[in-house]
């Protein structure tokens, strides 16, 4: 049996908590897999009397998280604060500097401070791993960064935020709108009081740029994603979806163009007889397409205590182990050169809300001709003359540019109620 | 830069090939991600005159492939020749003698090999890592074995053959029969001349044997697997299953039980709306069932040359990182302790072919009752009296025994045309 290695856990939360759990219920398990005893030495977390259903008799108290990273008691920070900025970055960076490793599953701290973290990991000796940060106990970073290390990545999307799968999934399933989908799921405890986080798309976005990273040997570079989120998603989008043979998921997605790294969040049609369009509920799915293994799908659980305190524990056994990986998977991350979105090539559906009457399919063509983007098929459900009516067109292949065009021009039109509402089509 | 890991190749089919391919291609990506060279220097192969559209010219040429592992000019052997007895099994005996490390894609070998494997690896200082081995450019057995390894594993299953599913896929999609789709397979190439190594659950059968080892570290022990191929599948079942709102596939499975873990191959139905159900084609996929992260899938190229160079190159880039991990993915491999199958709980399909008269269903009720079996589903189609009719029932949950008992008690009336047909309903 080598060396008892000796782990600091900041953040007792639903993960935290979890993975003192884990650790101490498969102690013997995890000493048959790493020859090494791993046992939680010390802990902090904002209130020391909180019952969390776990014993912390034995594990030194730290009121100051910081504080751990000079504890000689410990060998390895498990960071589970969260944030970019503050208490958690000032842990990380004391602790690697201090020489220990840190195993961490803030995607904001790896999404908008890789660049502090190469610089601080090149002067110090320990090392920063991060699984649970995209897609919870899914081992994607692992499958991506080692599984699939051979292959020049093509893309990198998914399924990347539970919440708004959950949303979407019982939209889906029920026929019912956003707002009333999200207090249900607010009050079953799936979404948070204010939301904006997972719904505008920013966590999905975060989690984006960390898979782009890694897939494409670069430093994240959450600003230069695209990110729309599921607001503007309506029972009628799901509806027509449905009978065009897909499904609506918000994917994020990180592509290798002509000119450089496309990366979006936004709600995309999938067709409905492919893995991903019935991966339902909170789980997570995430595609990689490499030149030589071509797609491989991985999906499970996204979030939740104990699904993510299985990735906290895989990274702490491969840190037991002796096991890790240059932060984004290579030697030498470059400056991430971001695709002119605008040329971005695909096939788009757009739902127009427009009065019934004479001309107007006529005038709706014309546009789409004029900015050479083909017509897939055209849907419109129901006459009503004078009135307002949703018709729906799916396109061949254009570009992101053109759909922009035609959905202004259209929005013009007189007979426009109200400006179009457009969505990729994702082909998988 | 570290120094340069020289590889030695032996078997130069599609896969060799490919490995070959892919280290020349993409030699600086390799270099950026593991800060080595990794150059093949041998390879060994049967017709040295074969246009395999590769340059040897700077390569070693071995005609025995044994002599690779005392070639002083190579590190690591990649073993790509296949089967458990005589030249691979020798090679990698001798490398692994000689304290070089192996990478192998031979399932066979690891399944059936794994006790002589496990105790060269214990006087020897080389390694072996088989990704390839299972689910071809999947990295199912680094997401099971590190991936996921803070759980204790429940079940491991998945789609594990590319020909069967690809048979199955085509049978559903087009209404015909086993024996015609099975020759169009050999006519594509997707299924060998002899196809029983794959429609007869043999190689799902190895691959399961070795998922089990991993998630329940123990040595794989494929006798004890029960093994059902494809060839009794009918266009009818197919039919049947639809209508019942399941597809047919072929799963290999590996769970723990009350009394043991539970190994099988057989056909089974899996409701249409998840994900599995719609992996279509040569494509595998593997759930894993572990009890923190829940049920985490993955899915992808099963076969194929450049996806299983994929993971190939995978395990050389491990080795070249000298990350590796015990063979069964613990220090402490146990004997495995199969469970009874006749015990094992399941719901079950039952097709009958039964003469339409008075009293049949009767009969059967009786039967079902008698073995305390209970029906969830009676699905009749068409009256013909007196002439044979399909009767579909499926049932609650029963043991396995059971249902034998039923099977064998109703193949028995008078009524009966033939025997009943089974299968088990997996719910996931």
């Amino acid at each position: 049996m080598d060396k008892t290695l000796r782990v600091g856990i900041a953040g007792l939360g639903h993960v935290g908590a979890d993975v003192f759990r884990l650790l101490h219920e498969h102690a013997d398990l995890l000493s048959d897999r790493t020859h090494r005893r791993i046992v939680v030495t010390a802990v902090s977390a904002r209130d020391k009397t909180k019952d969390r259903g776990i014993d912390l008799s034995s594990v030194t108290w730290h009121d100051d998280p910081a504080a751990m990273a000079g504890d000689d008691n410990v060998d390895l920070i498990v960071e589970l604060m969260g944030g970019a900025e503050g208490a958690a970055f000032d842990l990380v960076k004391k602790a690697l500097e201090a020489g220990k490793s840190v195993v961490t599953a803030n995607k904001a701290l790896v999404a908008l401070r890789a660049p502090d973290l190469l610089s601080i990991l090149e002067n110090g000796k320990g090392a920063i791993a991060y699984e649970a940060a995209v897609a919870g106990g899914v081992p994607v970073i692992k499958g991506l960064r080692e599984g699939l290390t051979g292959n020049e990545v093509r893309a990198v999307y998914g399924i990347l935020n539970g919440t708004c799968n959950y949303i979407l999934s019982e939209m889906t399933a029920t026929g019912r709108d956003f707002e009333d989908v999200l207090k249900e799921a607010q009050a079953k405890g799936y979404a948070e009081a204010d939301p904006s986080f997972d719904v505008d798309g920013i966590d999905t976005g975060h989690k984006t740029a960390i898979l782009a990273g890694i897939a494409f040997g670069c430093v994240p570079d959450f600003k230069s994603v695209s990110i729309e989120g599921i607001r503007g998603i309506t029972p009628l989008d799901i509806q027509f979806a449905d009978e065009l043979g897909f499904r609506i998921k918000l994917l994020g997605i990180a592509r290798q163009t002509e000119d450089g790294i496309a990366q979006s969040v936004e709600p995309c049609l999938v067709p409905k007889n492919t893995p991903v369009a019935n991966v339902e509920g909170p789980l997570n799915a995430v595609y990689v397409d490499g030149d030589y293994v071509e797609k491989v799908l991985f999906v499970g659980a996204g979030a939740g205590g104990r699904p993510t305190a299985s990735a906290v524990v895989a990274d702490i056994v491969d840190m037991a182990c002796d096991q890790y990986l240059p932060l984004m998977g290579t030697y030498k991350p470059a400056k991430l050169k971001p695709a002119d979105m605008g040329a971005r090539i695909g096939s788009y559906y757009l739902r127009l809300n427009v009065l019934d009457k004479p001309g107007v399919i006529a005038d709706v063509s014309a546009i789409l001709r004029d900015n050479r983007v083909s017509l897939e098929t055209v849907l419109q459900r129901g006459r009503d003359p004078g009135q307002p009516v949703q018709v729906i067109l799916t396109t061949h292949e254009s570009t992101e540019n053109a759909i922009k065009a035609v959905t202004q021009q259209i929005a013009a039109l007189d007979a426009a109620v109200e400006p179009p509402h457009v969505m990729r089509i994702e082909g998988f």
